[in-house]
């Protein structure tokens, strides 16, 4: 199997989840599922429950349910996307090809959106049937506390604003990134294996792997908002520029910043030595990070 | 003890553990955290937690910890507070007599300080020392459904800013009240029995206790909204007849209104038959709901 097919494959899995546990259009309020599922089902990648689903796999054997674990991540990841596109937040019309959550059901339904998806993926995970309450419990933590304001996401993206038009230095770039978008998908990487139940040293493998495929990842979204369009990109482009938003490109440059990005690829590679061939699609993974074009 | 003796010292206990809960302001980013404890710690009444905490005591004696637990369902209710007075949503400057989050701190960090109680809510039930991780996970469960679209609160708000306008009929304001408010009330009791690990019966009781005071609550809160006055109540008065919404005043108008909730007062207390005398707290508070005037 390519990595393509194995990824369409799992992504197929993450979405059939997705389905079975976001409420249907036809249930009520009608409304709020709607627009649920038009941000959840508009196309978007699933890197962080595929990262998941592939750390589970390294090790142990397809963990049974671990696709309904991953799709917390998911629900959490666009619970954010919504909120962050809201007029008071980064005021954005375009998101993943379409018009964003809020330009189609108005600002209190993608609030109240945002608002369900991130309280679903607690539900989902409270109620993943096929392993034990200790183990629910530990993702509930992890999810929470990645997601939260001390050195999670949201405190990520306070920083963020907080840093529009600041002088932008290694220093704040790092604070900003590790818990923005790092936070979470180091999270994805340790859910997998939580779920899987790696033992100690492997959960500390994984959870390096994580951090440098996490900041792979922001670097490279980085570099991709100077050089791409809009229309590729299915997001506003140069928009990091417009908002003077501190990002890699602007603290070190677009050449520097590939460099850098080459060597968290390369990093992420050598936390995995542990695993042998097992993590083999994780590498993969780490690569299509760095070297992909949107 | 006097009911409110008793109230005042299970408030402290709740505060206290808000306090340990909710990051410090020095935490970076100091923004948000000062976003949260502003609107945590304006004077609310905490009957959710209060609910919680005589519930558990009605159960079993003084379980170590409830409070902890408790603080969940204000940390919920909080952020749903911050949501609702949004431009976006109702548009509200005054909450618990003074400015909403909002004014004070913006829309952007108002939106983000309201994710962030929600997310620490099930942080804290995850982290919660003194109970089984099959508990935690039952009130995780709990607490997620209860808050979610599918006859939670949320549900509840998107019926009620789509039931503006409309003709306010018996039908359509039960099933907005039922989720609106009603989910959470009977969620806190619920919350109590469970982590003082009621059996089926005392939670059944208790469940019912929960609906009859959910019920009980929003009725009398929907009287006081137009015979009150914003400075008595710390939040806007007369709003709900202003933004059309449905009430009990407007289907049933405020005599058989106010006779309703003396019903679902006397319910309340017939629903704890099996306590005995273990739930005269419970009793109190139930009729404190109905003969509060703020």
């Amino acid at each position: 199997m390519t990595l393509q097919e194995y990824m369409a494959a799992r992504q197929k899995d993450v979405d059939a989840a997705l389905s079975r546990w976001v409420p249907p259009e036809t249930e009520n309020p009608s409304a709020i599922h709607r627009a649920m599922r038009y941000s959840l089902f508009a196309g978007g990648k699933r890197i962080r429950p595929l990262l998941a689903i592939t750390a589970a796999e390294a090790v142990s054997d397809a963990p049974s349910g671990v696709a309904d674990a991953a799709c917390a991540l998911e629900l959490i990841h666009t619970y954010s996307l919504i909120h962050d596109d809201l007029p008071a937040l980064d005021n954005d019309d375009l998101r993943r090809g379409r018009p964003t959550c809020h330009k189609v059901f108005g600002d209190a339904l993608a609030i109240l959106a945002g608002d369900a998806l991130l309280t679903l993926a607690f539900e989902v995970l409270a109620k993943l049937e096929r392993t034990s309450a200790d183990r629910r419990i530990d993702l509930v933590r992890e999810l929470a506390t990645a997601s939260g304001t001390v050195g999670g996401m949201i405190g990520g993206q306070v920083n963020d604003i907080e840093g529009e038009g600041k002088i932008p230095t290694a220093a704040l770039l790092e604070s900003i990134h590790r818990a923005k978008t790092g936070a979470l998908l180091r999270c994805s990487v340790r859910f997998g294996a939580i779920y899987a139940g790696a033992d100690t040293a492997q959960l500390a493998a994984l959870t390096e792997f994580g951090e440098h495929v996490g900041l792979a990842f922001q670097i490279v979204d980085d570099v991709l908002d100077v050089e791409q369009t809009s229309e590729r990109l299915g997001k506003t482009a140069g928009k990091d520029a417009a908002q003077k938003k501190v990002t890699f490109p602007a603290v070190y440059g677009i050449q520097r910043s590939r460099a850098m990005a080459e060597q968290e690829r390369l990093a992420a590679h050598q936390a995995l030595n542990v695993f042998g061939h097992r993590a083999n699609r994780l590498r993969e993974m780490a690569d299509l990070v760095v070297r992909r074009s949107v």
